[in-house]
């Protein structure tokens, strides 16, 4: 039964979001990705959103490009915190999905993570889910010791072999 | 019965935009004025729009700020023309408004006027309402005729007495 | 007889709206397609304007991108709905287009979509037809049933496979 | 004992989200409120973050303005959730705090709110313990509710009496 | 007769540019100042570029803010060079205007001074008649003489008396 | 004898100028092109500017990119017309250059053109010089003409052969 | 002797660095405090960074609103740091400053500090001579422990009396 | 016994400032670079900036994009002169990064140059060791005398074969 109801507003965006996926797995939250626009289905979405919490569902991730509403459209009807994932599509760099995330009026709270950046999503909400879970907290835990140790080894490398080498090494440049 | 629908998220935005409700009924345009939210208020906005065509709406004037999601929202659930006026408050200098209005997906459109520009919003709606009406074709005429007259008009003011004159005259400013 | 009538700045912008132009079609809406330039031949954008209604054209868009006056230029000489599709061209991803056609003076509205989106300009041209035609109004409403569809079937189809299968199959990525 | 501990970088923010303290003890969660710099006292802003939970803390709420690293300082010392409000403070509309707060590298996670908005982040805060606690669950469903009900009254007031009495009544104005 | 015709979108940009136009006059420069709105009398605006040349007028100054397509609209009707004025008016910090005026598509250029900033527009028309003028090129060399001079003097003052005195002397601070 | 002297604050510029020079030399203006650094030939560019008049030098052109200092360095040293091309180098945009060259303080004047548009600046220059010389406004007054004939030869042919054959034929798209 | 050189482009900025300039004399910092433009006197401003290292100046301070060319300026001629701080003036929120002092070219830096921060211009300058001064350094580390401690102090405060009379007895509100 | 130190928040950062770092070699000055992430291994960043003054370290130079905390991070732990160098990673075309890094609160400073600008931090940062030291004086001294050179020798070359051979000798362009 999932926990974390990952909402794309269009499938166009799946591609940039499936390494955060990747890591929602990983970190063993059960979950499901769903494709609902919050313009082209607002029932559904609205439905979803409604239905969200008795489906034992406890945190909504939502991921959207330009006006990006469907986090505001989602939070509008639950009171599951609700996490919006803006998506760089189109001109704007994604400050258009940005402003249209963070800028919610008071009353109806949407949690913003940084552009594109599904991993930060899915650890916001194994952070979330771990305040009930000793299982998710220790591998979120897990997850951040491990992740520092990536940069402690490769600050030992480059100390070791300096920065030319280092890239010659690492990223096939020189 | 009204032909267009005027809605506000907020009644903080009401008094930005009455000086363009004025223009509305001075251009003998039957309308309604609501406020509903589409995050406190969610299905009663989606209401609002599945049914405005049945109840004669012709025009929906969705009036926002922040995060402004009201225009998509009503946009979403009918297929009446659907102008935004995005408004100004906030931080963000009303920009947040404008890239929630303006970048809608493909397929669900919305018309979009300047910040905080009601007046420009009832003028459009007048001019959509007058393919079909020739007594508010009559009135957009002139009001647009009247207006060319002022410019004219203080044009000709300003050639005669220069623009300290001027200054002092209309502005009280020397 | 064209009822809406689609201009353009420059015919560097034709390839980025080819699309919304076969919707145009599609949507069963007579239209013509014009180049005409609001700098380098201004009297035919102002003529252009000017006789419009005349010749049966009910709608107006207008698509420019930098400096993009021609959505302001003809809405000054017509009381038809003008809508303004602002391309992004040149360096400053097309807000230099977004501001140039959205923030008219009070008085002279212009419609505005989001940048690039022909597609849009295209669905409100129909649902301002619509108002008056029942088959434009039934293409619309088949339009967006259609496009409802099309989501429910891609979320049916991930929620089947999964998202890697997915990307596997619609985006040739691993 | 605290559940939710609130650390402003700089006293001189206090003022702007005292309401949105306010809702916080309204909706009855135990709470602290602390100034603690990044950058003036590092250590212990390190110090709090590595502590809180063990001191029983759930969430933190991040409240600092111009290059706002306050949300990254602590959420790089503690796997709690983390929201940060982005304050409006000198001269750039508060987009320095939204960008320094939102654009966090993948692998720390913070929930950014709206800029000022302390209410939506109290809410936010409420809807994550109310994953866990009844009694904060209804507190939510029951604002969330209230406030429902009161666009409604507002909306019902402002059909009754028009838009020129109701801002007469409401605003003052003419 | 009149060698630069400075043309004002509104009347209600009059008093940002008096000072400006006061140094016009300083600079001996005969001149006149009209409001022809680009919008609102389009024709006349086209009319009044057209038939400059004939009249005697040499530069043209354009001030607009908001939208501001005064000048390209100028420019397109002309061969004289046009300056733009672009004025900080409505929420967007002038930028609209600027964006507006600076982007022209190759082929018809307009020369962009900073926000409000007619001071620059009457010296730039000045440098530009100083071409083929003697008198008006002493006026401008005397103009940025004088204005050395008092930078010079301010900075001796300074010198003399420390910043302490300085503020109390020419702001009444302390 | 150089009678518009085009300076670029770097050869890496050039090739995105290079257009705007044949539009320069086609017009029959004599130029020279000159690789003046504000910042590493900092005496260089003074001395260019203070003796550019007496050399000859009717108009000055300053080409640069990111802090883009150059036209204001020159127009510091000289009061002949100096007109600022802002080129977009590095990341933001080119919105460096534009702020960087737009906003002079009052008193020292520099006309800027829109982003890369070298062309805009070699017809600006063409039409101060125009003022004075019936060959040039002869030159400018043709080659507008010519741009107008094209934009009229492409809108007859997209008439005629509509929007799909006109890729095809133009664009080598379908 | 001075050993830092401030110098302002215009005395109109010099009342917001006032207590920027209290704090380098708090620090024991010998300085010198000048007015002048590089765009109304751009031989003073070569002329006093070219000099300023034989004069015993270490550290220049430029500060500068609008297109800030002077921190820039003044950097071309002198091998001395420079540091540049960028004052919110006019329309822009200073981002016109910001943009014109950090983007040099490669070649010549300037130490940029943010908006209007004029304190912290004085203590990077402190750090910088602190270098090889044991008296300035001391000073230094003192003023960041007294900091740290009022930060503390307030901390405690607040903890005591609670964040409702910590409003009123510090800021005067309820 | 490095003097500079360098440290990268991540290593995907390196390859940018690759060309810096010669810079920094090659006059001569001893660094180190590192790998220390603010955010994944807070801790060390601490200790890193806490202890470098001890270790003989004179100047810090922190690379970071994003919501760059990592300047900021190391400044608050240290009186050292930190440099930040803001990198251009992500959608926002780095100004994430220089807003976060730029807008540092009164009383801790970072010296901030430009976008992806080592070259300009290694300077910097050489230009202060240069106070005292001889011998770094001298390498700076001659690296601006070449690079003055080489802009004259490359303006004579353009002067000489003019801009279309230029193109085609350094450019390959035609």
């Amino acid at each position: 039964m999932p926990e974390v109801g990952v909402v794309l507003g269009s499938d166009s965006d799946l591609r940039k979001i499936a390494s955060g996926l990747d890591l929602l797995n990983r970190l063993g939250i059960e979950n499901e990705v769903r494709i609902i626009s919050a313009h082209r289905t607002p029932k559904e979405a609205f439905d979803y959103a409604e239905k969200a919490k008795t489906r034992g569902i406890k945190v909504i991730i939502a991921v959207a490009g330009l006006a990006a509403h469907l986090g505001g459209v989602l939070a509008a009807a639950t009171t599951l915190p609700v996490i919006a994932v803006p998506i760089n599509a189109g001109s704007l760099n994604g400050l258009d999905a940005v402003y249209a995330s963070l800028q919610m009026p008071p009353g109806v709270p949407v949690a913003v993570v940084g552009l594109d950046n599904m991993k930060n999503a899915a650890l916001l909400a194994a952070q979330i889910l771990a305040l009930d879970s000793e299982n998710i907290a220790r591998q979120v835990t897990e997850f951040r010791e491990k992740q520092r140790q990536e940069v402690l080894k490769k600050d030992s490398q480059l100390q070791k072999v300096g920065y030319q080498s280092y890239l010659e090494d690492n990223f096939n440049s020189k």
